[in-house]
């Protein structure tokens, strides 16, 4: 099987999920660092992998793939007998139940948790100033979503099932900055919540993921 | 095999994703139809359906779903011999591409549209004032993604390879309510992207859903 090569940057959150999952899954990868503030994901080389100019892309001989939530999906199915076991792969059912689960997190948590990294992380990085109203919206909506996963993780330990699966994956890179923001009080008030966050941001293929940025 | 029942509202877009893949599939279903103007998505018994109170929803025996693309997976993943092939089945690579481009729907495609199918159909009907400056906005970024679109088209019949998949299946809707409105000028100028809307909204199964309209 020839070689898997992601294109990315540690400090994308995309490019983050690809890699704690590669961790998970404990398989060999080469690292092609992507300089975003060179502008190198706009130029032709980048767009011949991702026409949207955006990090991650992958390559596996002669696969081509971008969207990080599609290439953990391929990963995670390609080596399902390696490291952590990230589908539930017994039947349409389970595997239903863990798609819709991974639907909630693209189109319910994604979105406002994402603004908020933008306000609340990237923002005074780069000496820019946070727009409050902006926060207070998404801080709502995200309030309504983990209103859903606290009475969800009261049921099952994680998001799909009672095993930690892509569902949680997913939402790590977003919880990491989140956690380090004023939006911790969103997740320290909901006590199943904060302990699978606990929990989640807990596990070792994740650090290997922080530790990337330090290099 | 239990029966799938689904609660939805024939007008809702995400409704409308789930029909079409039933139609395609060509299996049995029960309609539950879900009063929005009754505020029915909201009461206590849609809301065990789907804490989000959105439509649709799904049940088969003991199994509930929500998420309007979680669902198509599951009825195209459990009927994969009856009806159209919605998925490429054949290994994990072209899973991948399959997967690959449903995330640009999802991420790329959803947003503008959505909102511009909101700005431009529902807001007239309800006698709302469409709001200019959103339009142009999402028409902007609407265009961006038709563009990647347009090289794709040229290079395979349809999004995820020369058959009609779910990823063709999941943009009807929203496709369906921009070509009755301003925005259909984006669509028509550019040829591969407009023969593909042409094929794809000619299927019978997507002329089936919107006979339910009519009913």
């Amino acid at each position: 099987m020839a070689a898997m090569k992601v294109h990315g940057n540690p400090l994308s959150t995309s490019t983050q999920r690809v890699l704690a999952c590669l961790y998970e899954k404990d398989v060999e990868f080469q690292f092609v660092n992507v300089d975003m503030g060179a502008g190198q994901h706009k130029s032709e080389t980048f767009l011949s992998l991702n026409p949207f100019g955006q990090v991650p892309a992958f390559e596996q001989g002669d696969l081509k793939l971008f969207e990080s939530r599609a290439i953990t999906q391929y990963i995670s199915q390609e080596y399902t007998d390696k490291g952590t076991q990230l589908l539930l792969p017994d039947s349409n059912k389970t595997m239903a139940v863990l798609q819709l689960w991974k639907e909630v997190e693209a189109h319910h948590f994604d979105s406002p948790s994402t603004k908020l990294v933008f306000e609340l992380h990237y923002k005074p990085i780069f000496g820019m100033a946070t727009d409050t109203e902006v926060v207070e919206e998404n801080e709502g909506a995200l309030a309504k979503v983990l209103d859903v996963y606290e009475a969800r993780l009261a049921e099952s330990k994680y998001l799909a099932c009672d095993n930690f699966t892509l569902v949680d994956l997913h939402h790590l890179p977003n919880v990491h900055y989140l956690m380090g923001s004023s939006a911790k009080k969103l997740f320290d008030s909901r006590p199943h919540v904060s302990a699978w966050v606990a929990d989640i941001t807990a596990r070792s293929a994740w650090s290997k993921v922080l530790e990337m940025q330090k290099l």
